[in-house]
C-alpha cells in the first residue's frame, strides 16, 4: 500500500538537521517505555543531568520541551512574558525576528534593537538600548543566527541585564554543542536549543534551561501562561520531580532516548575538544571555499554555520541540486534577506569531519563553473 | 559516562503509549533526511495522504502537528478561537476539562456542558445547550475520554452544529485507529489525535485535520494566532505545498517516518477489521476481568480503554508494581476524579492481541488477593 521506507544516506551540511550517527538512531529505536515507568523516569533524569552539563549550568529546571527548537523559543517567551511587559529583542536575522514575533503574540511591548543582517551586537549598543528603555523586563538575543552565520558574544550581557533588573533570554539553537555556551557563568536566565543541530540528534525536541531568577519571575505571574502545552508551572512537576511526577502530557519517549545518547556523545568527546573541532573544521572549510573563489558574508563568525555569498552568474539551485543528486550532500539556500544571495553550509556535530569538508570542497569544485 | 540504554520490553497496556512494533521502530531509525529534501517531502506527502485515509476525510489540510496529542488540542483551539468567541465545551473527564482550559487561555467565553464522569452526552443535551447559547461558534467534544473509558457517539453532531452556524471540534486521541471515526461523513470540522495510542507509534506527533469550513473561519480571523509554533496559517504552506513549501520549523523527520509506517500498518489491516479486532479483544478482556470479580466503571463503552473499579481492600499500586516488575506489563492508574479508584487498561493497536489479553488476565489472577 505504501512503498518501503528507504531514505538516502545524505551528508547533511545545511543549516540543520545535521547527519545523525548510527548510535543515536539505534537509541531512537529502542523499545518504548511508558512515560511514568520508573526505568523511563531514570533515563529522563539522566537526560536532564546530561543537558545541564552541556549547558554548563546547575539550573534544576533544565529539560527537553516536547517540540522542535521553535517550541523552545515559544516556551521561553510565553512563560517569561506577561501581556504588557516591556522587553527588548535584538534582531539581526530571521531568528531574532521570530523571537520578536513570539513576544508580540504573547502581548509584550517590544523594543527592537537592530543591526544589519550578518552583524552582531556590541555590549555598548545593548547597554544604551537598556538605558533608553529602563522599564524593560527581559532582553532576548540570538547567540548563533542561523540565517546569517553571526556569532553573538554573550559575555558580560548577564551582568548588564541583571544590573538593570532584567532577565537575559538566549537562542542557542545552532550553538549548543558546537560553540561555548556557559549558561551559569554568563548569567543567562533562559535558554533554548534544538536537537538537530550540533547535537546531531533528529529534530523534535528543544533543550531548555531556566535560572532561579527566571523561576522567580514565573512564580510571580499574575496571568496564566497562554499556552497550556508549554506551561512550565505544570511541566516542572513532571521533569523535576515536584508533585510526584504529575502527568502533564505523554513525553516523546524514543526521542528522549536519542537525546540522551546524543548528549552522552558530546560529553564523551568533551566540550572543549568539541568546540575546537568545530573551529578547526570551519577554518579548513573557509580556506577551501576561499580558494574556490567563494566569499563569506561579512562578519560570519560562526563555525557551525558558514554563510557564503553566491558567486556571480551561477544557477545556485542547480548547483545545490547536483550536490544532492550526484553526491548526496545537502547544503542550505539563503533565508530571509539572504534568499537567493547566499548558501548556508552547516558544520554541526557528527557532520563536522575532515572527510566531509574535503568531500564538499572537491564536489563543489566539480559543480562550480 | 552514561549507562547503556537498555529499556525493558514492556507490554504497554496502560492509557498510552501502546506497545510499538519492531517495524515502526525500525522506520524511526532510518537515516535522517533534511526537511526540504525532495525525498522527505515525498514521504511527508504520503504520510498526510495515509492520515486522510485513516481519518476518513478528503480534507487537504491534514497533517501531523510537531508535538504530542496535547499540542494537537492546542493547535485546534488557538487557530479556531479568537478572544471573546463564545464556545461550548463538553466535559465528562480530564480531557474535556483540558480542552476547556485551552479555550480559556485562548480568550474564549466558554459555556460548559457537563455530565458525571464516565457518562457520555446525548444529542438532546447538546442540542439544548446550543439553543441556550445561540451565539456560540464552536462545540468541542471528546470522542474517547481516556480518563473514564467513555465513548461519545458523534453521529448527527456535525449537522446539529452546522445548522446552528457552529464548528465541531473533536478530540480523537484514544480513538483514531481503534474506533470508527468518519471525519467527513460525520461533519467534523477539526480533529486531533496522538500517535502513541491506537496507531502504536511512539509519542511525539499529533495528527490533525481541518475541514474547508474550519479554514474559512481561520482565514477570516481578525487577530493573529497566539501561538507562533502552532499557527496553521504558516504551517499549511509547508504541509500542503502552498507558497513553495515555505520553511516554518524543522519537521521531526524520523517521527514522520514512524508515523508513515504506523498508518500503513493500519490500512494494511483495514479500518473495519481493525475496529472489529479492538472490539473483540475488549469483549474477551471484559469477560475475563468480570470473571475475576472486577467491575467496569458504569457506562465504559470504549474498547481501547478499559476502566475498572478497584477491588475493595487491595493495594492497587502494589499490584501494578507486581505486574510491571514480575510480568513486564504496564497498566494505568486512575486519573483525576478516578485517581485511587480505578485502573485503566489499554487495548490499543499493536497491544490488542489475544496473547496479551490472556497473559494479563492470568497475571492479574496471580496478583489479586
Amino acid at each position: 500500500m505504501v512503498s518501503q521506507l528507504n531514505p538516502r544516506e545524505r551528508i547533511l551540511m545545511g543549516p540543520g538537521p545535521s547527519t545523525v550517527p548510527h548510535r543515536i538512531r539505534q537509541a531512537l529505536s529502542a523499545p518504548t517505555l511508558g512515560h511514568l515507568d520508573p526505568q523511563y523516569i531514570g533515563y529522563m533524569d539522566e537526560t536532564c543531568q546530561l543537558m545541564r552539563n552541556v549547558f554548563q549550568t546547575s539550573n534544576p529546571l533544565t529539560f527537553p520541551v516536547s517540540g522542535t527548537g521553535m517550541a523552545g523559543m515559544e516556551a521561553v517567551v510565553v512563560n517569561l512574558v506577561e501581556p504588557g511587559d516591556e522587553v527588548i529583542v535584538c534582531v539581526n536575522g530571521v531568528f531574532g525576528a521570530r523571537m520578536k514575533d513570539n513576544m508580540l503574540r504573547a502581548g509584550a511591548n517590544v523594543h527592537t534593537l537592530e543591526v544589519p543582517w550578518g552583524k552582531s551586537f556590541s555590549k555598548e549598543q545593548i547597554a544604551e538600548c537598556i538605558e533608553q528603555h529602563p522599564a524593560s523586563k527581559l532582553l532576548g538575543i540570538v547567540q548563533a543566527e542561523t540565517s546569517t552565520g553571526a556569532l553573538q558574544d554573550l559575555t558580560g550581557l548577564g551582568q548588564i541585564c541583571h544590573d538593570a533588573g532584567m532577565l537575559l533570554a538566549v537562542d542557542a539553537v545552532t550553538s549548543l554543542g558546537g560553540h561555548d555556551l556557559q549558561v551559569d557563568a554568563w548569567g543567562i536566565d533562559a535558554v533554548y536549543s534544538g536537537t538537530q543541530k550540533c547535537l546531531s540528534c533528529p529534530p523534535g525536541l528543544s533543550p531548555v534551561s531556566f535560572s532561579p531568577r527566571a523561576i522567580e519571575k514565573m512564580d510571580a505571574r499574575k496571568t496564566k501562561v497562554q499556552s497550556w502545552y508549554l506551561d512550565v508551572s505544570m511541566l516542572k512537576n513532571y521533569y523535576t520531580g515536584g508533585g510526584g511526577r504529575a502527568y502533564h502530557h505523554t513525553a516523546p519517549i524514543n526521542m528522549i532516548y536519542a537525546l540522551r545518547e546524543a548528549l552522552a556523545i558530546v560529553l564523551e568527546e568533551g566540550l572543549e575538544a568539541r568546540f575546537a573541532r568545530h573551529r578547526e573544521l570551519h577554518l579548513k572549510l573557509r580556506a577551501g571555499l576561499e580558494a574556490l573563489g567563494l566569499c563569506y558574508v561579512p562578519d560570519n563568525s560562526l563555525a557551525t554555520l558558514n554563510c557564503v555569498a553566491l558567486p556571480a552568474g551561477v544557477d545556485e539551485a542547480a548547483i545545490r541540486g547536483r550536490l544532492l543528486n550526484e553526491f548526496d550532500i545537502e547544503i542550505g539556500a539563503g533565508l530571509g534577506e539572504f534568499a537567493g544571495k547566499a548558501w548556508r553550509i552547516g558544520l554541526m556535530g557528527h557532520t563536522a569531519t575532515h572527510r566531509n569538508v574535503t568531500l564538499l570542497l572537491a564536489a563543489l569544485k566539480e559543480c562550480l563553473p
